[in-house]
């Protein structure tokens, strides 16, 4: 159990961050726990399961790759403990093993959909994203990218440098330049933070703004986002709450301070609305946004019980 | 002839800068020089004016007030000198008086379209907008801003603080945060550099995202503009250059250094298409931005001697 | 001057009502005025049609046509009051003969828009919207009209009489079947009761969801509006004020004053914008709505002095 | 048989009356008749069981919550007449208990849309909406309602009241000025009469109106909708008819017998295309309206025996 | 073996041609095949069917019936020979049944999308289409049909000639006039040549011209396609190939060699979005085009065993 | 008057055809037939000018071109005889030298919308859309053209001949592929037939079909046009006829005759609103289509005596 509550603990505190990571992380910690949990009666066992999975949830309240990681390892059907811990065990295996596989997969499927000579823009420092562009430069399409600086953390400054590494010719535009620059792209290519029943997209604030100028300009954007980015949720009708960050981000607080009347309003992330947006790629498969339920329902292995 | 030189020589070296001053200063100085014109004859008159009308606009070839205030102080009907040089003299003081009072005039005229209550996002740092904004407040109108930070060169910082000064509750968000906060806007308001013949905006970069988000959320744009910034040359079929600034705006250089596959695209300017305005706010009159072929006859005296 | 008071009176207890009411009634009542005027200083003569003019004007500040009636009525460049009275007196006489004959042209001009066969939707109760209709269907044109009721006065029941009286076949609806009806629709005809300097038009609450459906379905909407409808000070940045009505008009007041949390908003008009108009048909022509400005300038009469 | 009959009776009489009523009543009066059914033989069995359904459903051909309800009711998979019965009993009680608790379940899920704040619109009245809108207001939300007279029959009266007795502050509109009001709403909330296999609502006429303004202005709509007002006749491609009412309704008899080129088109319904619905909420979760198809198989319980 | 070879070779020398027509003949030859199957070891047995099925899907990489036919036949679930041959017989024979009756199905289901009076636009010469169409028409209704040419191949030649034998009035227009026609259109109707993941048609070039006028105008566009055109790789991020065919189509191939700065382009097909398609009509239902994944899941029986 | 007469002639029986020609054929026959006219009252001679005016403008009552050649030639202000022939004579030759010269004009002004790499793409055979592009060319702009087919009468293959003979890159495409290959483009050019007072755009049928899918796609449409091209008539409400052709441009007549039940619609244009069109290039320089009345009443020297 110290195990584990060192895991959430390390969650807690951000130490393990990134919404893969954490996933992968409170798989693995679950898992461990159960190899050790010393109880025979089934009911016993599900309950010490269903405590730890709580504990783990409860790190993060708003990560939505937790609760389904914990789900994803967690559910099993047996009547006996130890066929229940086989197969929460080898839930866990193939969760990590298709975790780590994600980034892959979706290079590979998202690839197919970019073509030689294409154009592509992309918004803040996805590795989602940039699996997809890499795996399309690597397999020789004569691709480049256009990346945006990402105010306020600047995480494009990232973006370029990895590109830069991959050779892929790049250019890089402030974030107010996105609609001068789209009449020369193809496809726009973000990643997520978090998808919702109904297909939006929440993510870096800004790609609302690149998906409303492309969509203007008829041109595609992609999503690729890892199946555990799905929120289960918000079938329940729960928002998804938008972080509000520091002020010191965007201005040197000195001189917010020698301004009374001014105020900074610096939200983390924004919403996309499915209409924006052509495809999402998993690494599952490539899905249009209103088909959020079915992969929530059927991958992520969500129970509805009142559905039906 | 050597003061004009003088003038023309600092609108080129851009010690005068700015679209007001350089008309201003435009005007001014043909004005002089029409003052000490020696000749008595009034086609030698009329050359020599053209000819210093001509080194005028030469300095910025791409600057619209230059030939407006040009055009508004040279033209008149008369066939004696004494009676021509006092035609523009008179055409002068009026340019510069009317000049003189514009941010005034857009300023009453566009505060009758903010409402009690009203929040209003503006782009960049625009005279012109902010005159409109603190008249509206000076009203007593109970309203509050939201400046953008205006990467790269941030001039929403310059905004800011004038706003802080006039003691108007102000919010700073980054670019990327348009499209999160349109929905608690009531009205965009932005300046101009330059209006086509079509109705077209060429402003900073960025305004046209602002306009497009409005657009989506069917809020109003506004654009206060001085009736110097329409410009002629566009019902010739004439494009606006639009400016490509220095990659050091935007990134370190040393760090842009060491990443050859990358570049920099940093456009000055965008251009917001007629549709996503709903008035231009002059000094003369608000019009919807279709009206720009008026603007130029009637306001501007341009001309367009094919035109029946 | 005791009957130009009279008259003043009379339009201001709304005696005398109707935009074309009104703008007779006031040159009518500055024409007689002016027949009487004793001075023979033409400056003095100015000064007293400027003061009539005034309080006419004064009576309804927010009726549009009574400002336009005015000005047609009273500008003149004479400088003998015998001539200056004399043209005030054509003017007068101009003035009325065109708005008696408004009607008549506006479904003329209108009627040639109305093909044989087709289905006109039409809101509340315009004598301008009536008149087109009415002259297709006397030119044999085989139509027929969706009439809306027109809650909260219902003044669709009076359209619904008039069309029944010409024998035009007529269906009526609820203000909420409009957009249900649009399917069959081939085009809409609505009055104003103004026209803004951006062609925005102001009319009978509800316009503005029949032009949307209308747009929707991208059937026409055609507005019929005399000239004097066109608003001169919105070049000036005024907007229009909308007329917040009695809510009895909408519930019995003794329920209302039942139900301590409830209150009505009855508003009298709303606002169109011009996108959504194809044609504004006056008595001199059919126009873009665009061209409002044009309208005011050419027709109506306004100098803007500051207008080059 | 005959509980079952006087059932069918009432039903088809509309003594019993309301989508929610019927269902529950058809479920009850269903179990009542398989408790007496006597046969031994489960093909006998079900035969019987088939002929009451079918009865049942015959009595108002195009409610859409009576196949719905019966269809969950009667489904079985036993080979005993004693399990099927007792299956059927199973059903119809789950059936009646989520049904009792469906206003409270929507209510609960609709309310977490809701933000503090925010103000809202709704139509006609529809109980659903109105369980939404209380939920959220007895959570301690500052919320206030903006509520359509909804002509001809004037259910606008009923909402009020409603709202009133909560506590909740409410404004009255006719259904004219829901465009003009739009810019104040904050979310439209509307319930349904049904909902079809493309995710259109079929609802009181003018909710397509209000999904259209909102769209316009770009606020989200939200439908609340129990699962068994999915229509699964859709899929077959049939069209929900849309009921034609009395003229009285609109106008008094009388009067439009006086004008014999008049009729009256009343229709009870208009349809929203599913693009204009952010989100329909069910008892069991909210979804996009493109999801029609899955919550009517897997909720409903409907088999497409050729699916597969 | 050979009788599959034949009919391998048969499809690849476009002999045997039509998606129908191709996905029975795999389906046939595929039994066949199975029914000579010597092997008594399943692991042989399952060797032997993938590999005829490799045979037969490879003959036409693009055609999407064809690996939705030999999926549907080949799959079973058996561990002995027999019974696994059983399976795939009853396969093939239900595919071959549903096959020869998805016309008539379609035609059922789509008819009651068509009204009396409707005049319905078509494009090229699709069965599934005017299998709708003609089922309305025997079913009484009185429609007509404005068929387009649909140059180059003129397809629509066929398609009236058709409609005419079997007396339904139809109108021929030249491509060019799809959007003048538009107005008087109440229902578009197309078929289909493969569905993608997301609801994207594609389809004959020009259909997405149809498409976008028909949306402009908002009148239904209907799309009947059989569920074995529904494309599982899409899936899988694949794009469709678009074949470009051949230049002589389109112009005199004499004429065209004359002018050595023209080429031509002649692409087969284009791809229409989901968002301008209202319902897909297949043999088992009506579907919005954002349930494509669950018709190649329920219906076509793919597996996509990494969904959870 | 007999030469007048042949000219009419020639104008009716089309030996005289093309807006151009008729327009400078109708100029010049009035102005031979002015310097014959023997009278010497200048009354007598005006209605001699207007009865040899409406001779030349019925013979082509839908021509657009002729009332303005005519109107433009006609009018003047003498009082006396021989003044009023020398202003008309000089009328007929600015006419005449401007027309000769717009298609040059009409070239120079458009190429500057033309830059460096656009694909043009442009509709059937406009001499003054290939003359904005034979100019961009021979400027040494890299361009390259998309070319319709332009069924019926296929006037494209004209177009590509004319583009090969200035060894322009160009590619032939079927008119159902205009919106497959609209991504491509940079920029649409068309010609017009006519051009309205709302500033529609009559033009060869398809032209509106290009512009929907440019305007879906945000690509720029130019429409170029001389200025009588503009419809004066359209002020009074007049609709532009659009005529029907022949089926057998479409269809072998022997073939249509075998189909009883099959009719042809043959449209020769198509109308597109003044919102799909970005500019109208005309000899005297581009405007944004809302300017209409402007060019009208400006350029073509028509009076509406009402107007003020």
């Amino acid at each position: 159990m110290q195990q584990l509550l060192d895991t959430a603990e390390n969650i807690r505190t951000m130490e393990i961050r990134g919404a893969g990571r954490i996933a992968e992380a409170a798989s693995a910690a679950l898992r461990d726990y159960v190899l050790n949990i010393k109880v025979t009666n089934i009911k016993d066992f599900n309950k010490k399961v269903d405590e730890a999975a709580s504990i783990l949830i409860q790190t993060r309240p708003t990560a939505v790759s937790l609760p389904n990681a914990v789900q994803l390892t967690k559910r099993h059907t047996a009547t006996e403990v130890s066929e229940a811990r086989e197969e929460i065990l080898r839930n866990a295996d193939k969760f990590l093993e298709q975790a780590g596989q994600a980034l892959e997969k979706m290079g590979e499927i998202g690839a197919k959909r970019i073509r030689d000579g294409d154009v592509i823009m992309t918004h803040c420092n996805s590795h989602a994203a940039l699996s997809v562009i890499t795996t399309a430069f690597e397999q020789g399409k004569d691709i480049s990218v256009i990346a945006t600086e990402s105010r306020p953390r600047r995480q494009g400054l990232i973006t370029i440098k990895e590109l830069n590494d991959h050779g892929i010719p790049t250019t890089l535009i402030v974030d107010s330049a996105v609609r001068y620059c789209m009449k020369d792209v193809d496809t726009v290519i973000v990643g997520a933070d978090a998808i919702t029943i109904n297909g939006a997209l929440v993510n870096k604030v800004g790609t609302s703004q690149l998906a409303l100028a492309a969509n203007e300009a008829r041109k595609n954007l992609l999503c690729a986002a890892e199946t555990f980015k799905f929120s289960p949720k918000t079938i329940h009708g729960d928002l998804i709450d938008i972080e509000e960050r520091s002020p010191e981000e965007v201005i040197d607080t000195e001189v917010l301070a020698g301004m009374p009347n001014v105020k900074v309003k610096n939200p983390a992330f924004d919403i996309t609305p499915a209409e924006y947006i052509d495809m999402i790629i998993t690494e599952v498969g490539a899905f249009p946004p209103q088909m959020a339920y079915t992969i929530i329902k059927e991958h992520l292995g969500w129970e509805f019980t009142k559905m039906g």
